[in-house]
């Protein structure tokens, strides 16, 4: 049976396909990964229960012990290695073996398994870039089928090397009694691949800064779970914390000296997330969103005491946008810039006089300012190379007068993104009735049955829906509680947006052991992710197994 | 004046006159470190106020910068290198220059100020063994007296090094406007050592189990704060996590196969901590709080329905406990080992026949039944050549029947304390009014004014006060929430238990600005700590600074 479900996966390209049939390998395969409970997890570390699941999946009855001597090994048709890759090898075998003391491993019992002393990564391209719809598919062999001694990886990009490394660091579990590293249930045969191509996280450094450790943290986090966009809302109404060389006075709007990034600092996360396959979106929401542009630039303000929007009459609003933007272009080569352009209330210029007057001047309303507002800040944006990605009210507003390259970032509610795709634009899926961290009383069930795609059955328009992002709004979110409230409910969207369809509609029941486990493991790694069956970041209700809770 | 208050400190040996002395510097030196404000905070980073306050401090109106090519040197007198001073150089190495990129540093306004090229460490003693009561002093002077380009840190043991290196640590901080790492107020001459040889955090691995990244982060914290012991509450009713080679059932009362640790673990442990001048005592809590213990051997049950306390009847009983101890003591090598003895209820040895039978033909009663519990497990404790540590049930009950090398370990209440000393035995101070951080109601106020030698006048009784400890039991604490329920309250006990008695007799409202401040130097060092405004662990009540939640 395990042969014939191979086999299959290898013939056909349709991930619905193969999981259909692994569906029907479940059936005369009772051991099955999603058969085991707790009992079994007594036997045997349960990291071995991946999540997010995989595209397709076949495993046997085996055991494999990582030698002491355990190496990657990085197989370059040209020669030439990846700096990237080896940086990533040196994390996973931290991750793998650091966990407990392997002092005494037993060779004795190793003699009795099948010993792994390498991990072999073959990555097709040597293109490293890290952009949008990257291929991040691979296929994971342990072990080998030709080479026992040897597990087997294979991607087109290292990116897709990256989550196969992740896959592999998830089967290897540290067994108490031979005090080796093991993988279970071998042979495994892993083709994967992500559903969506876009699958994001909010942090919000305006109302709460972030120290760079915990933004390192959470980019850490996100790498668990698959997840490839860190959506960086870095300024508000509250604070300024970026350094903007164009304009230097802006991070005078800082909250203190120390709660700043220099734009090395955003160079540097940038690059932090590069390494680890996650691409790094920066949002400047104007014209709303925005008082804190004011503290080191008062004339952004339309009056000291009206001092949101940005002042939409005056020329210096939109020199100091282009400032930005061509300063950002420097260090987020991510091709999305998000603009926002939610929540914007005109009332201040409506009552300012000088923007008053502007206004009859140029025959504009206040909502054909903000309309004009919206498409100037999308141009500047555009000429410095970047797609414009807007919260949806400019698109429910303004509709087609969005620039075609516009992405529409949904937020208000379900029933949005039908609507985007109908009208021919890109769409990201964040309903905040079901994927907005900072909703504490929504359960990660809810996160689990959030479906982008709802209400869009033509195929061509599903294909508009570029993925999903959960978002971690900053206003009760500090260095000290951003982790819990974070996880583990965005995994449970983390797996929505990787998975195949078919495994999320298997339901929460069948997803709970493993989300469970995902959350122990984080717990391990030192993510600070909260107990799966409470709400948001809720302690536990008492003693109890991390298992269990 | 600088000079005065200097050579003041050279001559005497009491912190407590040096802090007077110092005390007076303040008048007539304006810009003194408790006069800065939130103001100053926005012209320099806030990390210069030191946490805990050393024991006297003098600076000046300097500033210097850390050349990119700052060194930790190690003077070793007799040429020996400490390798373990050396791994402390390359953790504080990446605490200090590894917060905001140094790239593009400005060599133009390094002319402008004094630069350090490096610290030079010296280390009177080669004796490198951690024990209770060992000198923690150190000698800290930016820059040296003689050698402007260097500053100077003279301690007798490594332990005193590793506290120095922590207080050099607090003093720099990044400069946005040069992009290098600055020490402003230079010259400073601090002269440091801790009021109380015992500062220690309790940690619970029975009723949560805690992964050991996450124990080794507490471990890191601690030593911020410079807590000194690690009370490790290993096992209790709920679970036993840990591996005991002698009985080796004994670890089936873990909650999972994954949720323990081996003995090779706990030595890792161990390690970590001395590495970090913190000591580990293991605590085995009995007779009481044991009932997991009966999960790997029902003999240690009095009966399969009542269950606790241990089966004192049972000779089997003190055969695991000497079991336990001697495994214990190839790992836990602190001189203290805790031995509980607190709530014990003997209704289960009275309503259990054969024990009923034993207690008639012993001639004891329950209660003296406890007594010869605890002394024996006193004895075997000794016999391994630990010192027993108990909480005060068995003090208040037994007296002066406890061996004569017992500390006394508070818990119930204030005012127990003085009659212990006053007894002859030592004691660590732990009142839960105060210093249980479980309690989320008790705000870091009343942390900060819990005094240990409140009602004991005599100094020969003074002297038998230990220190005392933070405890953070675990019912409704996790890896998810343990590091911001124990930070910032436990750094309120911290300084209570280093700094001189004039430091934290100040009040709170001197010591807030610095507490804020310690509390983001944490969240920047990856530590979770909670606002300090609000009670245990509660998240930030709305936007705003870390400096002012």
């Amino acid at each position: 049976m395990a042969m014939a479900v191979a086999m299959a996966m290898v013939l056909t390209s349709s991930s619905v396909l193969v999981f259909l049939l692994w569906i029907q390998s479940v059936a005369s395969s009772p051991d099955h990964i999603v058969t085991y409970g707790q009992q079994d997890l007594n036997l045997v570390s349960g990291k071995r229960f991946l999540w997010p699941f995989p595209a397709s999946v076949n495993q046997g009855h085996g055991v494999a012990s990582l030698s002491q001597e355990f190496k990657f090994v990085q197989l370059a048709s040209d020669g030439r290695a990846s700096d990237n890759l080896k940086s990533a090898f040196y994390r996973y075998y931290g991750i793998i073996f650091s966990q407990h003391s392997l002092h005494g491993g037993s060779s004795l019992l190793l003699d009795q398994t099948l010993v792994l002393k390498q991990l072999q990564v073959h990555v097709h391209s040597q293109n490293e870039e890290l952009q949008l719809g990257i291929d991040e598919s691979y296929e994971l062999s342990v072990p080998d089928s030709e080479d026992p001694t040897a597990a087997s990886l294979k991607a087109r990009t290292i990116y897709g090397a990256l989550r196969g490394l992740e896959t592999f660091s998830q089967l290897c579990a540290f067994n108490f009694t031979t005090r080796t590293i093991q993988v279970q249930n071998t042979p495994w045969e892993i083709l994967d691949r992500p559903r969506f191509e876009y699958r994001g996280l909010l942090i919000d450094t305006s109302r709460h800064y972030q120290p760079l450790e915990v933004i390192r943290s959470v980019i850490d986090s996100m790498a668990y779970a698959k997840l490839n966009v860190l959506h960086w809302h870095i300024v508000d109404t509250e604070s300024f914390p970026i350094e903007v060389p164009s304009f230097p006075d802006l991070w005078n709007g800082a909250y203190s000296n120390p709660e700043r990034y220099t734009l090395e600092d955003a160079k540097d996360i940038v690059e932090y997330a590069r390494l680890r396959g996650i691409n790094v979106m920066a949002e400047l929401d104007v014209p709303g969103h925005a008082r804190s542009w004011g503290n080191g630039y008062p004339n952004l303000w339309p009056s000291s005491n009206c001092t949101q929007p940005l002042d939409v009459s005056n020329k210096f609003t939109f020199e100091v946008i282009d400032g930005i933007i061509s300063d950002f272009a420097e260090v987020f080569r991510f091709k999305l810039m998000h603009l926002g352009g939610d929540e914007v209330d005109t009332t201040c210029w409506n009552v300012t006089p000088h923007i008053r007057a502007w206004l009859i001047e140029q025959n504009l309303s206040p909502f054909g300012a903000y309309e004009q507002f919206v498409l100037r800040a999308q141009k500047i944006a555009l000429s410095h190379g970047y797609r414009p990605v807007n919260w949806e009210e400019p698109f429910d507003k303004f509709g087609s007068k969005l620039n075609n390259e516009t992405v529409v970032h949904n937020w208000l509610g379900p029933g949005v993104a039908p609507e985007v795709v109908k009208a021919g634009y890109q769409c990201i899926v964040s309903n905040q009735d079901a994927w907005y961290l900072d909703h504490l009383d929504v359960p990660w069930e809810t996160f689990y049955q959030n479906e982008p795609l709802a209400g869009i059955t033509d195929t061509e328009q599903q294909k508009l829906v570029l993925g999903g992002e959960v978002c971690m709004w900053g206003e009760s979110v500090d260095a000290s509680d951003i982790q819990q409230t974070i996880w583990p409910r965005a995994a449970a969207a983390a797996e929505k947006l990787w998975s195949p369809l078919e495994v999320t509609k298997a339901g929460v029941s069948t997803a709970l052991p493993r989300l469970e486990i995902f959350r122990c493991l984080l717990t391990e790694r030192g993510i600070a992710a909260a107990p799966v069956r409470e709400l948001g970041r809720k302690a536990p209700p008492g003693y109890g197994s991390c298992y269990e809770q």
